[in-house]
């Protein structure tokens, strides 16, 4: 089979993978598992798609932040709006770092003015502006559209695990109900399958079906300690491979560890310069781990030989 | 198709279910809907099986109330182990019955016992005590085993809505890692198909891949308004088929209703006094409503030739 995971470069992570999918497929073997106990989570920030200079997710709200100053403009000068309103890309960006390193202080400030942005909108008016914006919208660094910076190697794997009896879904820190629009189109994971952050949504009965909207709350950060959690709460199993790229993946990595059978754990290490970004920011713990722990770490400059996918030339 | 829905009798609520399947299911008309968005939902106590004298969880959870007893007898003074010990059912109905009435005092009373009951657990333990439960004890009244009380005419529904395209999901108020060990042997519907009230998880790390317990604290209540909350943020879609019994599924109903294209309401009605039981008490709004808007009514007098399943006839 010459062309399974043919975005991959021979040995290291592929090879790894590989045998531990013929391992687990083995039917009449000791580490057998069941078709429908092979459950594949991956995050999706840094490990489905590009989250760099920014999440693409804040790229989005961080639109909407401007709206709402360009209608109200003393928000301007408070934060978060006076950084989006400046550009100040430093306090944006730091705002998530520090909070990988304990410093929730300006992550809530964001979040604060974020959970404004779309108070009382319905979650088919957000499906609409969030998928709208996304097939539309370009990278800022990258120059391409945000819809091909997701990365061909781990789509190719996605389809590969399918191919052999699993199921994926992505359990991301982004929000589920911002992803879902596009992941089948993207992923070929449906919405049941996209577990991520969200905010508190509340049911409203109007003449017609009753109607879901967003509260001016966060629900869920579905971060760190949160992701097996939240992960058990939706599939009721424990996964047997899982893909993160950062600190906030490290809990669900140890959590596809069941001991009675065996389980794969990939990180995707961010190190190439020339096609993408290089930068361990956030992931310091987590490639610590992988060391001591054995995971298996893909380097997206020595293990992918295409980092892109093209959706150009799909269909 | 004469096997179709056959503990079903002719005309009524069956010849209603069938009409909707052919609308929806016929390629190329403006009533088609494509496969993806098939979407069913079930409540479970009292839609798919027995709830009463009470709720077949509530049994579980009482028993484990009577062994703290055991272990602390002090707490048999205090509500709710008080009405536990003393057999007290007419309390510990009435808490049930006084929550849909909008008195959620002696509710939360039980909810408060019934937390502590677990606290710490992990979720395999509890999976497996839960289960263990359900595969041995038997209903008080109807003396035959829990799991020969859930109703064959539902089971039947959801494999003839599935042989038309659709997939199925357990939306209940009851505990949804009470009912997963079981609902793919009862119901053929996974655990990543149940949704359902949850205490809070917490995640712990320890040496082989970590564990998640149950805290002492509600997480949800998946009832009401909550239940088209929770169907969203786990399917991603509004469902075109629900089915209940009670007021706790009115707008789980009403949210079945996207004005672009057909959806089903379906309302059990237990009006059975010689087959199963005759009661409406919770369930007074909901038949009402049944009325005004048009729900189907599925009579468990008239419509169900056959009452409950016989699971010593299967495989």
């Amino acid at each position: 089979m010459s062309d399974t995971l043919a975005s991959w470069n021979d040995g290291g992570a592929r090879s790894a993978i590989i045998g531990f999918v013929d391992r687990i497929t083995k039917a009449g073997t000791s580490d057998f598992v069941p078709s429908q106990e092979r459950i594949a989570v991956f995050d999706n920030d840094g490990t489905l798609w590009c989250e760099k200079p920014l999440p693409i997710q804040a790229d989005f709200l961080f639109r909407r932040l401007a709206q709402m100053v360009e209608k109200d403009p003393s928000l301007g000068t408070r934060q978060p709006w006076k950084a989006v309103v400046e550009k100040d890309y430093v306090w944006l960006g730091a705002a998530i770092e520090k909070h990988y390193r304990g410093d929730d202080s300006a992550l809530k400030m964001m979040i604060g003015g974020l959970l404004q942005c779309y108070q009382g909108v319905s979650i088919e008016e957000f499906e609409t502006t969030a998928g709208d914006f996304l097939r539309s919208a370009q990278h800022p660094v990258l120059k391409r559209p945000y819809l091909e910076c997701t990365y061909r190697p781990m789509i190719e794997l996605l389809r590969y695990l399918e191919a052999n009896g699993f199921t994926c879904y992505i359990a991301s820190g982004g929000s589920r109900d911002f992803m879902r629009p596009v992941t089948q189109g993207l992923y070929g994971i449906p919405p049941e399958r996209v577990i991520g952050s969200t905010v508190a949504l509340e049911y409203q009965e109007d003449a017609s079906g009753g109607c879901i909207v967003h509260k001016p709350e966060l629900d869920i950060f579905d971060d760190g300690p949160a992701k097996p959690v939240r992960i058990w709460s939706r599939i009721g199993r424990r996964p047997i491979f899982a893909a993160g790229n950062s600190n906030g993946d490290i809990q669900m990595l140890h959590y596809c560890s069941d001991p009675a059978r065996p389980s794969f754990k990939l990180l995707v290490n961010h190190d190439d310069k020339e096609r993408e970004f290089d930068y361990v920011a956030g992931a310091e713990e987590s490639l610590k781990l992988a060391q001591q722990e054995g995971w298996t770490v893909a380097s997206i400059r020595t293990d992918w030989r295409t980092v892109f996918s093209d959706t150009s030339l799909q269909g």
